[in-house]
């Protein structure tokens, strides 16, 4: 029996994966289909905005100083000098003791700094506007740059492209983001139990489960599954395949048998490759020992444990630091039960939430290992810090979208 | 200057939007591209999981009754006749006295309920092995069924499905899956001052945002968007645009000029066509009151608030319950300044979460109106409610992610 060579923490093992992982390429994207696409770099504004003084409100654009003093028993007079254009800026300009009309979002014309709201004016023949109330200097005015002003930082390198940021980005004229290109990731299924899902398993054999979640998994991520047909547990068959997929991925996840037979088979073919280099075998985490790492050139190869909940749990652990940058919003929960742990090793607990009154509870799914079921009740999952004996029921924890 | 028709809080605008949205299509999905589709219907379980009593260890098969009292003073012994192959149904069964090696995973045989841990074992000869501790029934077994059993329910309809989901149903063998079709949705601009984004705008002119930020939102939520060119405020252009939108979709939505006479002209067109209704016509809502709801024949229209923020909020709000039932989890938070609230109307405030020591906090984005930079700054909002006026500074409150 096979031993783990280099048991690491899961920290590590990322810090060792990244290390390896080239950077992802960078593409030009059209904004309309920029949504949850990754920044490869930092935007900042090319533009101020607005780009011009503009009102907020329908009514009179003044110099404010000349309104000082107007109330309702004495109104200022104002010589009406024409109409703000929508959509266009004033070929005039204001003199003292004048005024023009302006539409909510139209321009000041030079020479004003307020706009007197309609609802305190009134219009005395053509060319006289009686002013009921003192404006200030800029007053409902949105100043050229106040929103937003040029060079001002957007959005960081790595943010995930929301609806509203494509619409800030649409309201500066950014037609084209640089997003980075997704990794291509293999993936291949080995285990002389599995027979692809549209086949009936004979009993004592297992339909393939990996293969289908961990692509949606890599999907979910950003970045592009290639699924590989099934592998025996044949050392020659599952290196042909791990050939075929490093030459057309820059990712391959493998999953496997779980006995440590099947992961020294693998872990022999890695290491039989040209430039193969063993980054970590064995995690020091609960479910997910069996986890190895291997750089193959610039291509990294990662076995994962057979059982599917293990192996999702695992590819999620590893994957949310080293292929992407989104961050889930994780919510504060009551423990409903202790949760044992062993210290040393970080164990990540799925569990299932729900709402208490003005909190979530969260409910570990504990059982037997390797129950398919907990895949359907999870909606969140704790980390148990290997520093940590445990959690107590009724303590608050952080718990993660699963 | 036109008034608000049909004042309805923004509850009552989904009921009659709801009431009026045609049932969403079906259709069959491959499992491997059904991640975030939503099932039309519930979906239970075709088959008992696992099929067989399956061995969760590498052992011997026993009947437990014949390891009563073994100890590791006083060891049990067994036949030794045979084992059960990976992948297949063992050929044979166990009577009294006898085991057979079980790989993990392996079928138990027939007249076997037990499975001995390795380690608890020792070899004697061929055909004879020592048990130093006693089984009981059913220990190391996942007995058929116990995981899931046949006809048990799995996933509702409505069900956003998750990678583990996909997981789950490759490990029952379902194949295809029955989701709902997305809705088509069309999207309309209107205003004379709008550019398109990739035109310089002239001063007093703006870029069209909402196309691009409400065609994101549509398809995150899983439909299909399609984008109308830009409109003049003009009732004929519109009219024209509108008819082409309702042939092709089954929603419209319509944003424009956020100014009452903009809206009227709207209401207009939208009315003058064969078979419409009024569903409502203004909403007790901030930001958002000039939201409108028409239904002709079968298809909807929304009229949405011309600024972008508000546009895209009063998207969200509607669209959450009406287009589909994901839920994203919200989060506790603590909010770190009072926010008054007119009593009788819904408030939606966007929201910057930040994390404090082992809580969030919540800063609301206030403000001078209609800020673009409020976009890329909130990544949640906050309800207050109608009934509610205002929050208090310290309060924790439901933050949804935006």
């Amino acid at each position: 029996m096979g031993e783990f060579l280099q048991v690491v923490s899961y920290e590590e093992a990322i810090v060792r994966l990244k290390s390896r992982l080239k950077r992802p390429g960078e593409e030009q994207c059209p904004l309309g289909r920029s949504r949850g696409r990754i920044l490869s770099r930092a935007i900042a504004s090319p533009e101020d905005m607005p780009g011009f003084n503009r009102s907020t409100v329908d009514g009179y654009a003044v110099n404010a100083l000349d309104s000082f003093g107007a109330s309702e028993s004495l109104p200022a007079f104002f010589q009406y000098i024409g109409a703000v254009p929508m959509g266009a800026a004033p070929d005039f300009s204001i003199s003292s003791g004048q005024c023009a009309w302006i539409p909510t979002g139209g321009m000041l014309p030079a020479g004003s700094d307020a706009a007197i709201m309609v609802e305190y004016t009134e219009r005395l023949g053509d060319d006289t506007i009686l002013v009921y109330r003192p404006g200030s200097p800029g007053e409902n005015v949105m100043r050229k740059g106040e929103d937003i002003s040029r060079d001002a930082d957007l959005f960081a390198e790595g943010h995930l492209l929301r609806p509203q940021d494509i619409g800030l980005l649409a309201s500066l004229g950014i037609s084209r983001v640089p997003v980075i290109k997704p990794y291509l990731v293999g993936i291949i299924s080995s285990g002389d139990e599995m027979v692809p899902i549209e086949m009936p398993p004979n009993p004592g054999q297992v339909r393939d489960v990996n293969s289908y979640s961990l692509a949606a998994a890599v999907e979910e991520r950003g970045h592009r599954a290639q699924i590989y047909p099934l592998v025996r547990d044949d050392a020659d068959q599952l290196k042909r395949m791990v050939a075929q997929s490093l030459e057309q991925n820059d990712i391959t996840l493998l999953s496997g048998g779980s006995s440590v037979g099947i992961a020294d088979l693998t872990l022999d073919v890695l290491l039989s490759f040209e430039e193969a280099q063993l980054l970590f075998h064995g995690l020091a985490v609960k479910p997910g020992k069996p986890t190895m790492g291997v750089s193959i050139k610039d291509r990294l190869v990662i076995g994962l444990p057979g059982h599917p909940v293990s192996a999702l749990m695992m590819f999620n652990v590893l994957s949310h630091q080293l292929l992407d940058s989104r961050r889930n919003l994780h919510v504060h929960a009551r423990l409903t039960q202790n949760i044992a742990s062993q210290p040393g090793r970080d164990d990540f607990v799925p569990v299932y939430l729900s709402e208490g009154a003005g909190h979530w509870e969260a409910r570990p799914l504990l059982g037997k290992s390797g129950l398919m079921s907990i895949l359907a009740q999870a909606n969140g999952f704790i980390h148990i810090k290997a520093v940590d004996q445990g959690l107590k029921g009724g303590e608050v924890c952080r718990v993660y979208p699963f």
